[in-house]
């Protein structure tokens, strides 16, 4: 068995699964085919992945341009993540040497500001000076943060602009990093700069959209699909969007009704052709932003037609109070993954620097079940450790026999950040495209 | 505190001496340096560089651009190396998608075929096909060896040749990767190949002199000393050399002796400029080979003008009884690390793919004093543990505060392959001239 990606345990015990065992046996390929992609497609900054598996299928359901939980990494990772940042700024800015970090600015959130300081200590190991510059209007001058949870200290500043550059204190950087996802839009102190920005501003969630991502996942995994002569359902989940949707105001209900029937349709279809048992169901999510708020499960038109006001507040009630205006409905992927004495309910998440997997945790709800968003109240994360190698004469554990389940994630999350690559692509086309 | 190398264990506990304090303040611009140094200066494949800590003195003293100790790093580096692995192959060869390696013939040495398992281990892990080629005649079919320590599985197979290429059974390569460093000369099968192959074959001992690549070393290290206004002697050690020795037939005596004195008395002024008690020693060795064969310890000219014939021999002793044909000067580096409950002494060897600090061990020898070649009977290896990292609230642990001595020595050691950069371009300059 041969690896690109860390070796990690995961939480699957059982055999491997049919995708896990064909992926495993075509390694060489896949990562010939991964090589040849990543020549032609500049990756991503950074991304993270939220994956599903259900055995039958594993396919991501979200990927995040903004990741939000390095603190969440094992610390074993560490010398992944500041190899893999070194190539990433190598490529982005070669002269680099200082970066300005701009995080979100909920200045509150201690399990956030954990998140800035591991990018902060991972910048910094990489061989950068860097300063984080806040957006927040609360911050006027250079504060300094104890962390609650680790005792860490954060020196945040607030950002100045001169002319097309923005700066803090004395520190002029040649690139800014974005950490911050620009759901309330682009403020207009960061509009127009002549600095390099990562990610670039349109991918934002004012304007980046679900269904343009999974549309990009769609072309990758039919790609996929095809060097391995699967079926890309295996690792695509269907998916239908409704452009205009208003939760509260009750509008564009009939598109949302007839998109999920239509996909559940899909759906049962591709478990009748596959011998599945389980039942159905999609997902309904605002097509736009994140953290979790706006998301439901159905498993039945019914579902959505009940809807009673209660949730169809929480629907449109998506980060900094945006009204939601377009929804994504995603083929619901069973977790089959549990974790924890109390068997909770885990979803992995991978993460990536650059082309490189660099690590990766579970996402654990306890509160939720297999068909339910875990990203809600109840939620904690377990970093996933590093396999223990095998380093007695243990003829079972040989290099050849060991398969690595987390292998199999590591490939899915990589096409997900390959389509956000070729979505980054596009938007700047268009961008380019606007401004001539 | 800021780091770009993996932060490793030290077995020095002492205060940070001066020159690595002073390294350590200055990380963004030693970074930034070695990035601008990257981009002009193509980085070797990997490398191995064997360091000497003497507290008012850290140097490197032999540079091995076919390093035969991954078996010796720390299991936990694996993620590293194999990060490093898939950047250096993809510069090397962008399309490959297999690799010929092909080890040292010595196929009884059990710790050098852990070495090569190991290597084995981390290109299959970057994605890639890989088949060991034998050179070693005894290899007339495909021979599995099950390795002594480890138990692994370790499947060898006679190189073959058809006109401008080498392949083993059905598997022809794009790219060759030697652990072979040639002392017995190009052997015919590889002269001539039109396919890569990695390093140069014109890096092998065959060819390469010690003094070509510490003349280098020298530029780099009076460069990096500009930058950081730090006299270069700091990290670089004196050397004069020798065209013709014959040690057994006692020829080339007298340029031997001079350089003795001559260099003594250099290292005696630069002890007294700073103040250094110690006494001043050399060590000399052949300029070509390895192995630590033909390595003495001279604290003046009348040890080398007593040398008896048993020294004589010993010196001429080199690897696969090349007779030893000029000789290194170089000045003595003491180590004062001490590892292990019988306080060996213990040297650092760093190792790097491409670009990339990818781990390192203790040389410790018992046997040995802080003025010899450790390289020697009674040599064992302690591998290098990553720090435990800091995750509780501690103020004496905080990112800012915890020094890492092993930046000093990832500095060192990069500067050594940024040498053998210079030189590996170089020879290929020479090569060039000489075809056209």
């Amino acid at each position: 068995m041969q690896s690109y990606v860390p070796h990690l345990v995961t939480a699957q015990t059982g055999p491997l699964q049919q995708l896990e065992a064909t992926l495993l046996r075509q390694v060489p390929d896949i990562e010939a085919w991964f090589r040849s992609q990543w020549q032609k497609h500049k990756p991503p900054f950074y991304s993270s992945v939220d994956l599903r598996n259900a055995g039958f299928k594993l396919a991501p359901v979200d990927t995040n341009l903004f990741p939000g939980g390095f603190n969440n990494l094992n610390p074993a990772f560490e010398p992944l993540c500041v190899q893999a940042l070194q190539t990433a700024i190598q490529r982005i800015c070669p002269s680099a040497r200082g970066i300005l970090l701009i995080p979100e600015n909920h200045t509150r959130n201690k399990f956030y500001l954990e998140n800035v300081a591991s990018l902060v200590n991972l910048i910094q190991k990489a061989g950068y000076r860097v300063h984080v510059g806040s957006l927040n209007p609360e911050i006027r001058e250079p504060t300094e943060l104890v962390l609650e949870i680790s005792g860490r200290k954060l020196w945040l500043e607030p950002v100045e602009r001169a002319d097309d550059q923005i700066f803090v204190g004395d520190f002029s950087p040649c690139s800014i990093l974005l950490n911050n996802d620009l759901s309330g839009g682009i403020p207009a102190i960061l509009q127009n700069l002549d600095q390099d920005i990562i990610p670039p501003l349109d991918l934002g969630w004012h304007k980046r959209q679900k269904s343009g991502h999974f549309g990009f996942y769609r072309e990758v995994a039919k790609e996929f699909g095809g060097l391995l002569d699967l079926d890309p359902w295996f690792f695509d989940p269907l998916f239908r969007n409704c452009g205009e949707i208003n939760f509260m105001k009750h509008e564009g209900w009939e598109c949302l009704e007839a998109n999920v029937e239509l996909l559940l349709e899909d759906i049962r279809d591709k478990y009748k052709q596959y011998g599945i048992t389980e039942e159905p169901f999609v997902i309904i999510k605002s097509d736009a932003g994140t953290y979790g708020m706006g998301v439901m499960t159905a498993k039945s038109v019914d579902d959505v037609r009940n809807m009673n006001r209660k949730s169809r507040t929480h629907m449109s009630s998506a980060k900094e109070g945006r009204e939601v205006t377009g929804a994504i409905i995603q083929e619901g992927v069973y977790t089959f993954e549990k974790l924890g004495d109390d068997q909770a309910t885990a979803e992995p998440v991978v993460y990536m620097i650059d082309q490189y997997v660099v690590g990766g945790f579970y996402r654990l709800n306890s509160k939720r079940g297999n068909q339910e968003n875990l990203n809600a109240p109840g939620m904690r994360f377990e970093p996933l450790a590093f396999e223990e190698d095998c380093i007695t004469p243990d003829p079972s554990c040989g290099p050849d026999e060991r398969p690595n389940r987390f292998y199999a994630y590591g490939v899915v999350a990589r096409l997900a950040a390959l389509a956000a690559a070729r979505e980054i692509a596009a938007s700047e086309e268009l961008a380019k495209a606007a401004a001539a």
